[in-house]
């Protein structure tokens, strides 16, 4: 049963007119039949009101895993209306990252009434996770795993899996502690089951743990999650103690938004974690006006650089002609070149030291690709312009400085575009924000020099 | 225990030493303390013929382990090497997915030597996996599932789970099918620990199955497995039958790819799975040259506009000194539109039908951003390039075209950004496709029409 984006918008109208006749219980049963996820994305498309209606018509056991994947505003509107057993009930069923995740997007009165309506020990969990930094591991873990003894059974594992493991995240990864709660061993219930109950912990487990510590970034927690395919990363403090983990399925949002994040800075917007439609029209300009100034700040050395060379233009008005042509080829040349870069060292693919090989790589297929570009354009220039065309101006020399340009333009351009992103990672910058614009701005300048040089050359004004 | 970058280098240095001084059995130590991916990393650092000396080293079940991690070339270098004995015992070890995506890169005679060690069901069930279509679902689901019948108690699917699973590549989610192998409903490890032996599955299982079928593309997988938080999804065939799941380690990779892809378009390069080192020049140029092509190509427009207003541009040569500001400018104002709403189509935040409401948020972010820009540069132009750097021929006039361009051009440039993504995707493209260089290319023609337009008007030339 796959609910596809027609048929969300058709159940949203059957619901509401079976609302206006009061079948209730039909709604009811249309809920029952449908996953949490979709019950969640069709809150999306009644008004305010009626979502804290329709969500007092689903199943109890369905009501919190809906509510988790409900937007932030349809969340506040319905805690608003809920009454204290109402939310408590709820709130006893989330995880406790998940709890966190929607205490820090609610206003401060919404939060108090949480906090309010949790016992004192969840109270203390969420406080102590509330205080790590944005972006960090320990932000996005949860305390609620399995632990387990060294010299446990499998019959005890299994048995303190059914006791406790309705309130774990996930029961598939346990963790084994010593006395002072440091994680000396891991093992799957895979492992549990396919051994004999009354084998010991401490011979089965993992000893080669791979853990993270609460502050380390949280993108690091994802590709550790991605690298070894686990289904959960273990946490630790400062002490080396076992406080968290953090689930694949968050890995997997962590993943998504460090992308976004990636291509927002390599087309030079300032990164910002809402979804399109819920930003504002001043949020949108925010996010977009700095890079936007900069590079137009930027863009007074070609000024500058056209201007020097005025007297030479208007004496050959037509090599004005191809500036567009020539700035912009070396922009996208430049560019899939940082883009390429910029992506293998988000991957982990390059580092530093491979810097040369890299320039080397680039300075080849920049030369061919020049080349390739350099021939097309002489012939298209000298039949399809000039003859086609009957631009004036156009002599053999001048088409000459032009092809030579886009060959050593394309060269240059490839070669700034690969190593700008390795050396801003190596100065500790985010090799992102070598953004495509950013080349491109860099190259109208070299591409200019290279043009008027050129031209100076061979055409001798 | 985390290896970073640098230990990976230091450990593959003590043990070539080790391997001079033939201490074999360290070595072996050292292997065993590493996590089988860390170890298929470290083989990386070593020359082919040692690689295959080391992995005999490898104790047998962390061998099958690190194949799997290791790179085509490596892999391709060991089997050659290897025994059929060696070969049988590695691919027993296999998950038949990781099994045909090794089949899949290599040459034909390892492929033969690959099928002749493998028992004939097995042979049978890859011959099937490969005959799926590249990148669809099929492609990348493995056969080995956990499958239960409806009237199995929790006592007889644990027992199934203990004999079978392991070589089931996951036991956590568990399948419940019947007589005709239809999938009728699903039940998690977790479901089945915490209830009692007695309890029967039929009562147990969720029946609001989320699957695919074989033929859809493995995206769709990925985004499902996302959507849902699922651990493994189910695959059906075209009558329904369960045929194979996809776990969530293959969906993050697909996810990674597609995100990779996407980058790739977006920077006007045909997109190339191989990672940046592995790609030969002339691959590299291959993936480049197209679209770098048809941009150059498509800058005639450019140039022939330049070439209309040449007598303008020669009585008033200054205007000339700020084309490439401009239609800089307006191509970052809409790469960033491109980029912001190709991203948000990517992550199903928005469709066709909210084209108007993303226009008309473009039109006024556009307007603000072109007001502002137009403001700096106005007062920019005055006093800087005027008086600061003496550049000739600047006029109130002058600046208030360039100015008055820039606030009509933002606004074009927003418009097409925005709109052209939602466009392609309607019409069945890739919105990926419309990449910023394109952007760029077509903002450069449209730019130049505004400012000549205004110039004409303002300064009557």
């Amino acid at each position: 049963m796959k609910l596809e984006e027609m048929q969300i918008e058709e159940i949203a109208q059957e619901i509401i007119s079976l609302y206006h006749e009061k079948k209730y219980s039909q709604i009811k049963e249309i809920f029952s039949e449908m996953n949490p996820t979709d019950v969640a994305g069709l809150f999306e498309e009644f008004a305010p009101e009626r979502q804290v209606l329709f969500f007092r018509l689903l199943p109890k056991e369905e009501a919190a895993e809906t509510f988790v994947e409900l937007d932030n505003d349809t969340q506040e509107a319905i805690i608003r209306a809920f009454s204290d057993t109402e939310l408590r009930e709820v709130l006893d069923e989330l995880y406790l990252d998940d709890t966190v995740d929607i205490i820090e997007e609610m206003p401060a009165t919404i939060v108090k009434r949480i906090l309010k309506n949790t016992d004192a020990h969840t109270r203390d969990m969420i406080n102590t996770l509330l205080k790590y930094p944005e972006d960090s591991a320990g932000s996005i873990m949860t305390p609620e795993f399995v632990d387990l003894k060294r010299n446990n059974t499998v019959e005890d594992a299994i048995k303190r899996i059914r006791r406790t493991g309705v309130d774990k995240e996930t029961i598939y990864t346990c963790y084994v502690t010593d006395e002072s709660r440091h994680l000396i061993g891991v093992i799957t219930v895979k492992e549990l089951l396919l051994h004999d109950n009354d084998d010991r912990i401490e011979d089965l487990m993992e000893e080669k743990v791979i853990y993270i510590n609460t502050h380390d970034d949280q993108e690091k927690a994802a590709d550790l999650l991605i690298k070894y395919d686990f289904l959960a990363l273990p946490v630790v403090d400062m002490e080396n103690r076992l406080v968290g983990i953090i689930t694949v399925d968050d890995a997997m949002d962590v993943l998504q938004d460090e992308n976004t994040e990636d291509i927002q800075k390599m087309n030079a917007i300032v990164p910002n974690e809402k979804p399109y439609l819920k930003m504002s029209v001043f949020e949108t300009w925010k996010s977009r006006i700095m890079w936007l100034m900069f590079l137009m700040v930027s863009a007074t050395f070609t000024s500058l650089i056209l201007n020097a060379f005025e007297n030479k233009l208007s004496a050959m008005i037509v090599l004005t002609s191809f500036i567009p042509m020539l700035t912009g080829t070396s922009g996208n040349a430049g560019g899939q070149a940082s883009a390429v870069i910029i992506r293998a060292i988000s991957l982990k693919e390059i580092n530093y030291k491979d810097i040369f090989k890299v320039m080397w790589k680039e300075f080849r297929v920049g030369l061919v690709c020049g080349l390739t570009l350099a021939a097309v354009n002489f012939v298209k220039i000298w039949l399809i312009d000039r003859s086609l065309f009957g631009m004036d101006g156009i002599t053999i020399k001048v088409d000459l400085v032009i092809s030579l340009t886009l060959v050593i333009e394309i060269i240059f351009a490839k070669m700034v575009g690969c190593a700008f992103p390795i050396i801003a990672k190596k100065l500790k910058f985010d090799p992102a924000v070598i953004s495509s614009p950013f080349i491109t701005t860099v190259m109208d300048a070299l591409s200019l020099l290279v043009y008027f040089w050129l031209a100076t050359a061979i055409l001798h004004i």
